[in-house]
């Protein structure tokens, strides 16, 4: 069965879309993108390596388990080529 | 008609895949990706902003519009869910 929503993924949808498709400018579609780089990605959004106000805030507090939840979550949900 | 291949796709292909799916584990998937964030993205591995050497070394010497044109080809290429 695909991996279960998030608990925080409410705050992801904002700008990701719950299913990973890129709702403002700027953000990136996170739909069918690999683990592995979505895992690391959001520990240098945590740890500041990516300077991202908004992704540090956002993901600041998240425990090593919850960004690896939302990794597998995303990395799950099938891209649509639609909306570029 | 969709754009065509940069002159420099090869040097991106060798990870990234010539049609975006990522070939090497930690390299993300890019087809379908958004330009705009593509766009930046790719000048903050130019600028070092994001700090990767194996991107700095590729895209240092690419002018932004080269990097614009590899951003417009990936996001037109149309990612597949399959490999994860």
């Amino acid at each position: 069965a695909p991996p279960a929503k998030p608990a925080r993924l409410g705050l992801c949808a904002a700008c990701h879309g719950e299913t990973g498709q890129a709702r403002i400018p700027g953000a990136p579609n996170l739909a069918g993108q690999k683990p592995d780089y979505l895992r690391e990605a959001l520990r240098q959004y945590r740890d500041g390596r990516r300077d991202i106000p908004v992704m540090r805030a956002a993901v600041g507090p998240l425990s090593d388990a919850e960004l690896d939840q939302l990794a597998e979550y995303f990395s799950a949900q099938t891209p649509s080529k639609g909306a570029q």
